[in-house]
Parts: C-alpha cells; structure tokens; sequence
C-alpha cells in the first residue's frame, strides 16, 4: 500500500458565515486521530497550526503523553501519540512528505467531481507517490485548499432520512481510514 | 432495517487493573455519538450513568444545544443532541426499548464467539427485534454486562504492524455504525 497520512488543518478554515478564520487546537482531536492513525496504519498525522501558541500546546499534550505522566498512567497512549507532526501549514506538512505528494482533500458537502472512497481505496492499494489525506476543523477546508488538491473525497452520505451528516471530524476521518484501509 | 440502538456504559466498566469501577462523563462522547447516531440513522443513543449528578450534567449539556444558547449559536447540534436519553442502567435502556430487545456488545479484544460485522450487517437488514448496541468506556464493559449479551461483536482488528488497536469510543462507534449501517 502507498504512504498514507493524515493531516488537521487550522487555518484557513471556514466559520459558520464562510468567513476564513483560525481554529483553536482540540485536546481530543490530537488524541483520538492520533489513536485512529495508528491503528489503521498511516505514516504520520499532522496537526498545522499557523499560531506558535497552539503549536506549542499541542507540543506539551503530546510530551505529556510520549514521555510525560501521562505516559506512566496510561502508556498505550504513546504510540498513538508519537503519530503527531506538528507543523505551521499545509505546505510544511507537504515537505516533510518529501514534497512530492498527492493531496486530498475531505469534506462534508460534495464540491464537483470528487473520487469514490471505493475508487481511492483501490488507487492507495496501487503503486504510486505518498497521499496526504487532509481534514477541515470548524465548518471546513477554505477554497484555496480545495482548489490545491489533486483529489476531493466523496463525502460520507447520511444514512437518516432528514439527511443529517454533520459528523465530528474525528468520528469523519475514523470512518475514512476504515473505508480506505479496512480490512475486506 | 431493523430498529438499532446504541448505549454508552458509565457501570459497571473495568479500569486499568480490571477493577470495576464509574467512569466520568465525557462532554464530547455525548456529542461525537449523538452526531454519528443521526447521521446513520440509528433510533437512540442512551447514556447510562449511575450517579445522579452526572445524569444531571449530561440532561444540562442536551438542553444546552436543544433549547440553550448553543442552539442558537450552532442549530446543527440540536438534531443530533436529540437522540440522546440519559438513562440509570442497561435495564433501563432496554425497557426503554420496550424490553424484548437483543443486547449486542462491543470490545477492543477477542472474546470467545463472536458475530462478524459482515454477519451483523445481514441480521440486521432482516426482520428481527430491536438491537441495543452497547459501548463502554474506561477500560471497557465488566464481565456482568459481556455476560448477558445475545451477541458479541468481533473487535475491529488493527492494520498497524504492531496490533495497535486504541481506538477512542467516539472512533470505534463511528466505525462500527459505518460497518453496520453505511452504504454500500
């Protein structure tokens, strides 16, 4: 299988009027992508924050966690969370990849063509460059990001019939990694 | 389809010595399940709690994004905080049900004979009675509740080299739903 990874985008995001903004950094979303990443088996999960304050917050959650007191009480925590890149942007995630990376992107909406989790399941399975699969915080990924991508994902469907599918983004990309790298 | 169910155990749930033991609530468990219950169309999500009080957080934290100020700030959380019923124990969930209620189990590790999800996606979309889905929290269900399920589930395995399979709740219920629910 191709080199997966994850990345959590930050900034720039849109907030609830489509406004482009920064988000805070989530405790719980370092915890359970991390958790997620690990057990289906990617490479790294970024976690890109423009601000150096939330960067270094998220620095200090995964110490505490690698090689801290958390890691005494709990220490299934630290492979987990050893998973964790912490970079300033997107680009600085596509670098550490070695920069010649397939970008794509997930969202909740659908936006124009996007590829089937079936049709990028098999394309993973195939030969080829390293994938940065990247998530959205708030109310999801700015245009310039979307507009980077080399592909968009489908998104997941609602399965109620009001149509509701406004899954967390942790409870989103847990659902992602089955699809693309479950077993079958 | 048939009726599906889930429940999040509080008591009686093993901790790091498989001791029994009352976890907390965790705030963003109730949200990351509600919103995957809604949006694979499952009928309920109780959380059992013994204590009181914390019963009585969880009911402040659902009226909160139902009638509150976060209903207002973010609507799309209603429908989803909608799902949840705070409930005492696993009988009251099943009674709530209306009793004649398969109890379905869910565990991180093997444990003796257990349905595929394959399987359980099929009884699933056959005619049948209501399924409650359980879930625990900490270091999972204590052997009294394991005990009186009809069915328990196969753990969702790892695809890390390592067998790491530390899944959040939030991730692993989100999964299972998919496994169980999602399209195909």
């Amino acid at each position: 299988m191709r080199r997966l990874a994850a990345a959590l985008m930050h900034h720039p995001i849109l907030d609830r009027q489509r406004a482009i903004v920064t988000t805070a950094i989530t405790n719980l979303d370092l915890h359970d992508i991390s958790r997620s990443v690990r057990t289906y088996g990617l490479s790294d999960f970024f976690v890109a924050h423009p601000v150096a304050a939330q960067r270094e917050l998220a620095a200090r959650i995964r110490e505490h966690w690698i090689s801290g007191s958390g890691a005494k009480r709990i220490p299934d925590r630290s492979p987990a969370l050893e998973m964790l890149r912490i970079v300033s942007s997107l680009d600085d995630a596509l670098a550490a990849l070695g920069g010649d990376v397939e970008l794509w992107t997930t969202s909740a909406s659908p936006r124009g063509a996007s590829l089937t989790h079936a049709a990028a399941r098999e394309r993973l399975h195939a030969p080829g460059r390293p994938v940065l699969l990247v998530f959205g915080t708030g109310w999801g990924l700015a245009d310039e990001v979307l507009e980077r991508a080399h592909e968009h994902l489908e998104p997941i469907r609602s399965l109620g019939s009001d149509g509701y599918n406004h899954l967390s983004v942790r409870a989103a990309a847990a659902i992602l990694f089955d699809r693309l790298c479950g077993e079958r």
